[in-house]
C-alpha cells in the first residue's frame, strides 16, 4: 500500500476498555498515528482486564488485541504540569477520543469548548453509555447492561428462555464503529470548512440503531416481537429461519420457500404447509422440520439443499472454521511481536483498499513507552 | 445543523437488501445525496422482503426503514442505452456501492477497472459474502448463514444449547458500517492525492473482525472457548457475567467482585468462593447465584447492588424501554411520511454532530421516482 488512507492524521486516545479503543484500532489500521494518553502507574484499565487469565508481557492479552498499532503517552491529567504538556499535544492533534462518564473531561478542563479554543480544527469524539442527559447518564456504560436495557436480550434464544444476551460485546463494537464513522465524516467536512466538530455517540443509541427494523416494526404494529418457541433465528422472520441439529452436527437454513424445502429434503409433512402461514405457524413448521432434519447427517442435507440452490450452510466452530480453505484464503491472521518478544496471533483490519489487505505489525505499547519520544518530537522538551 | 458533514457528496447505490443499503442510509443521514440505481419493474429485492407481513405503500416496511432519505433511479443494466446513462451518472459520482456476488458487476461492464476509467476520483465500495476468492465465493451471502459459518453461533446460549444465532442481522450491519468506514477514509485520502480507491469488505471478514478477542484467545490458548452451562453471557468471562431471573423479571450482572456481590445480596454460600475461581468454577457459582436471585424482586436486588455501585441493571423489553425516561430523553424516534402519505415511526442516525441530533424526514423513494428529474439534472435529457 503506497499510502494508507488516514496517513498523516494524529489521534489522541483518552479512551479505555473496548468501545473507544476499538475505534482507535480501526483508525490506526487505516493509517492514522494513534497515541493513547494513559494514567501513570496503571494506564488504560483494560491492561488489567484479563479474559481466561491470559496475559502477554505485563498486560492482558485482551489489551494487546485492542491496542496494537498504537503508542502510549503517560500523563496525570490532575497534575497541572502534565496537563500543560497534554494541551500542547492537543494543539497538534486532528482527533481526540474519550469514553469517560459525562462530566469527567469537563472537570479536568478538557471538555469540548476548552479543547476547541486550543485547537479549532480538532474533531472531538466522545462516547457515553446513555447520552449526556437523562436518569441513566451516570450509570456504568457496560456492554451486558446496555444489551439488557435496550431490549436486545429479547431477540435471541427461544420464547421460553430467559432473555438472552449476545455472547460478545456488541454495544462496544457498534458504538466504536459509529464513532469512527462520525469522526471521519467530520474530517471530510473540515476539508471544506476548516473547522472541527464535536462527535457524540452512546452505547444505548448504538444498540437502538442496530434494532432499527425491530423498533420500526414495533412502532407500526404496536405488538412486541416474540422469539419462536423452537429454533429461533430472528423474532421477525418466517419459518424455517434458524439453526437445526442433524445426526452429526448442525445446519442453518435462511429464507427459503417451504414447498421447495419440503421437496428438497423429502419431507411430506412439511408439504402440507402453505407459504402464507410461514410466519403465523412458524413454531409448528419449525418443529416438523427439526424432527425431520435430526434423521440424517449435515452433509446429506446440504447436498440436497445446495442442488436446488436453497440458502443453507453448515454450522462451524472456530477449530473447523480456521482449518477451512474458505478461511485460510482470506489471510485474516497476522502475528505481532510485543516489545518484550512475546508472539500474538490476531486478526487484521477487515477492510481492503485497492485490493490490498491491511496488516500492521506494530504491537500494543508498554505503558508510557513513547512518552519521552513524543515530548521531544512534539513539545520540544 | 448548518452543514451536514457529507453535504455535496453523491453516492450511487447499486446495493440491495440490508448490508449495502444500511451503509447508504448512514451516508445519507450524514449529508450525502444517495441515489439507488434499481432494476425497472422490481427494483431492490428488499422492496418485496416483508417481515411480519408489514407494508407501507407498495413496498415492505423493512425497505422503507433501510432506504429512507434516498432517491431512486431505474435502469436496466443489461440494456446498452440505459448503461450509457448510468455511466454518465458514474462520471459525476463520488462513491459507488454494490453488494452483488463477485463477477456480476464485471460482467455488466461496471467492474472497478472500467469505472475507474470513467471516473478516476470515484470511491468504489464492494460488499461480498466471503471475499472474491476461495471455495465459498459464490455461496449466498446471507446473514444467518454467515453467523453459522463464522463460529459466532457458539458464543451465545448455554453450553448444552444448540449453537445459537444472534436474533438480528449482525453480519449485514457490521459489514455495512465497515464499508462506510472504508469509503470515508478513502475520501479523506482523495483530498490529498486526488485519486479514488477500491474499498472491499465482506460479511465473513466483518464477523471475524467482530470476534477478534475470541480468535486471538483461541490462537493463544489453542482451546475452544465454551459457553457456561447456565446464564451464559460471554464465553470468555468470569462468573457472574450474565442475566438472572428474579421473582418478577430479570436482572443483568456484569463484572463484579464475588465477595462484594455476596455481601451486597446477603448470599452466604457465595461468600465461600474466592475471586480467583471466578472463571474455573463459573458454572457452579452462577448456579448458586441464580438460585439466590430467584427469591426476590428485581427492584429489591438492584437497590442493594446499586447502593454499593456494583454493575447491574434491569432487563427491559421494548415496551418498557420505550416508555422509560432514559429512552425518551434520547429523542431517538422520527416520523416519516411516505410519498403516498403513510406515516412511519423509525429511528434517527445515532451520531450527534456539534450537539445536534441528525433527523431526516425524506421518505424512501418509490421505484424510479427520481429517474426523470435526475436525467434532466445530470445528463441533460
Amino acid at each position: 500500500m503506497s499510502r494508507l488512507p488516514l496517513q498523516g492524521l494524529l489521534v489522541l486516545e483518552f479512551s479505555q476498555y473496548l468501545s473507544g479503543p476499538s475505534a482507535g484500532l480501526r483508525l490506526a489500521d487505516l493509517g492514522a498515528r494513534v497515541i493513547k494518553v494513559e494514567r501513570p502507574q496503571s494506564g488504560d484499565a483494560g491492561r488489567r482486564l484479563s479474559i481466561k487469565n491470559l496475559w502477554a508481557d505485563d498486560s492482558s492479552l485482551l489489551f494487546h488485541t485492542i491496542n496494537r498499532n498504537k503508542e502510549s503517552y503517560t500523563a496525570d491529567l490532575k497534575n497541572p504540569e502534565d496537563l500543560v504538556l497534554v494541551k500542547k499535544l492537543i494543539e497538534k492533534a486532528d482527533v481526540l477520543t474519550h469514553n469517560f462518564r459525562p462530566g469527567i473531561m469537563e472537570k479536568i478542563g478538557l471538555g469540548y469548548p476548552e479543547v476547541k479554543k486550543l485547537n479549532p480544527r480538532i474533531i472531538y469524539g466522545a462516547i457515553s453509555g446513555y447520552g449526556k442527559e437523562g436518569p441513566w447518564k451516570n450509570r456504568p456504560g457496560q456492554d451486558l447492561l446496555l444489551q439488557s436495557m435496550s431490549g436486545l436480550a429479547y431477540t435471541t434464544g427461544n420464547a421460553k428462555d430467559n432473555p438472552m444476551p449476545f455472547g460478545l460485546a456488541i454495544a462496544d463494537n457498534l458504538c466504536g464503529s459509529q464513532l469512527v464513522q462520525g469522526v471521519l465524516s467530520a474530517l471530510i467536512r473540515r476539508h471544506k470548512t476548516g473547522t472541527g466538530a464535536l462527535v457524540e455517540v452512546s452505547l444505548l443509541e448504538s444498540l437502538l440503531d442496530f434494532q432499527f427494523e425491530l423498533l420500526t416494526t414495533y412502532h407500526s404494529s404496536k405488538k412486541l416481537p416474540t422469539r419462536s418457541k423452537v429454533n429461533n433465528g430472528h423474532p421477525l422472520l418466517n419459518a424455517p429461519y434458524g439453526i437445526y441439529a442433524t445426526t452429526d452436527g448442525y445446519i442453518a437454513i435462511a429464507m427459503v420457500d417451504l414447498k421447495q424445502l419440503a421437496k428438497a429434503i423429502g419431507c411430506n409433512e412439511l408439504l402440507t404447509y402453505d407459504q402464507n402461514v410461514a410466519f403465523s405457524l412458524r413454531d409448528e413448521i419449525k418443529s416438523v422440520l427439526a424432527k425431520h432434519l435430526a434423521t440424517q447427517t449435515s452433509a446429506y442435507w446440504l447436498e440436497r439443499l445446495h442442488a436446488v440452490d436453497l440458502w443453507a450452510m453448515e454450522v462451524l466452530d472456530w477449530e473447523r472454521l480456521t482449518k477451512h480453505e474458505a478461511y485460510t484464503t482470506l489471510q485474516m491472521e497476522q502475528t505481532i511481536t510485543t516489545s518484550k518478544g512475546a508472539q500474538i496471533t490476531t486478526t487484521r483490519c477487515p477492510i481492503r483498499i485497492n485490493g490490498e489487505r491491511l496488516y500492521a505489525s506494530k504491537p500494543a505499547p508498554q505503558l508510557g513507552e513513547h512518552t519521552e519520544k513524543i515530548n521531544k518530537e512534539m513539545i520540544g522538551q
